[in-house]
């Protein structure tokens, strides 16, 4: 199945549509995700269709998984005690960065960037202390386990729910090497290729396209950013409508990610 | 004003539509890139709206502002003639790379990147040679010079011609340090601030959020390159309606750019 196309807007051209999912509840451990999207969906009068691309918060995967940690119980090691000083930050917080870590990059006062158990590149490895419940700095977010496993779960039990074949999205907002600023990014995929081969098809001179392998999931995650909310007014799950991109049962995120033997900006 | 929401979709909620502006014409130098937008949307029997952002692929601006460069006339210099050695590409070509770049990043065989005279950091300093008249091989594409400038020229134009306050984003596709694959990229703007400051909002526990700088312009250049092709079927312009943005008159893209003493990742 191609990944369809076609939907809203006032033109007579197809196009893509990026519909915030309105009316979800606060998530806690053990919460059905799926369930509560699709009854968000019915109670607007909405549904899924063939090719639609759902694109959740990793924030609400992790608390449904029961990723927070209570900073109380942490001890911070060596490593952690060392990183903290030069970051100047909490070294309970830390310690769980190193935990999460394969390798930190850069510690430095303010910031430690790390490469991830998953391979993604980003600062704090992914822990956040906002939008968890508990007192200020009582306890912090980790990423899901096994983000790719998270949207495979997602995606089946939405794909049963409605019928329809998907492809699910978990995102996060991560910053970039050479540019300011975050962007919403896979961490996770289920049900299609993160990248979009376009080698081989010709422009509109018979000539082969050049920059032609792109981060399909990461714009598609990007584009739900643009109306997925951290604050109080947002929501968590976006639904992309009309995005082409090559369905796949068994791809996974890690072909989003750069090998460290492969990167060509350091 | 606000950037405004709410666009089609079959939901209740407000949400973000991206829509190809199709039926323009093929482009060369001198030609009218606004008035033509403007014709193909009549066409359809559509209208730009307050607060849409219109998102244009470099290469029609490129053709527009006449920077096709036949490769007959460059002659290599040293650095040129070095870099292409390394790199095992067109010394013509890199000749052209070096003048449009500030810095040499990394040359290995296959590919050379850069820090383009405009700050961005990307391969071939943004030179294409597809989608170009001529024989093959014979003419490349350089960017703009300057692209906020073009984006300017642009929204002027559009706003006189459709009565309605607007932003122009002029995007590329360019690579990651960290991730394969590129997206779709802000490399000029004018009627935004490309960046979305988010710092003292507050979460669904009166927190300060935390990643809360956001590259809103490239995650709209990202949504519109969901839907601009760059092979036969494809089309140059999107219009992305619903995004949330701060308007700026005098902003360009320069605050997207990292500078390099900030360059966390390496």
């Amino acid at each position: 199945m191609a990944g369809v196309a076609i939907v809203g807007g006032t033109g007579a051209s197809p196009g893509l549509s990026v519909r915030p999912v309105g009316g979800l509840p606060l998530f806690g451990p053990g919460d059905d995700l799926a369930g509560a999207i699709t009854q968000a969906l019915a109670a607007a009068g909405d549904r899924l269709e063939p090719g639609d691309v759902v694109v959740v918060a990793q924030k609400v995967v992790s608390k449904v998984e029961d990723r927070t940690v209570p900073l109380a119980g942490v001890r911070p090691g060596e490593q952690a005690r060392e990183v903290a000083a030069k970051t100047e930050k909490d070294p309970a917080v830390i310690e769980l960065v190193v935990r999460e870590a394969q390798a930190i990059m850069r510690a430095v006062p303010g910031v430690v960037i790390v490469r991830h158990r998953t391979g993604h590149v980003l600062a704090n490895a992914g822990i956040d202390a906002s939008n968890v419940s508990g007192g200020e700095g009582e306890s912090v977010l980790l990423w899901p386990d096994d983000p790719d496993a998270s949207a495979r779960g997602l995606r089946a039990a939405l794909e049963a729910a409605h019928g329809v074949r998907l492809a699910v999205i978990i995102s996060d907002s991560l910053g970039r090497a050479w540019r300011m600023g975050t962007t919403g990014s896979a961490i996770g995929v289920s049900g299609m290729k993160p990248l979009r081969d376009r080698r081989g098809e010709r422009d509109l001179f018979g000539r082969e396209l050049q920059a032609t392998i792109i981060g399909v999931a990461d714009e598609i995650a990007g584009a739900a950013s643009l109306v997925i909310g951290e604050a109080a007014e947002g929501t968590p799950v976006a639904v992309v409508r009309g995005a082409v991109y090559d369905p796949d049962d068994e791809a996974g995120v890690a072909e989003l990610l750069r090998p460290l033997d492969k990167d060509l900006f350091r």
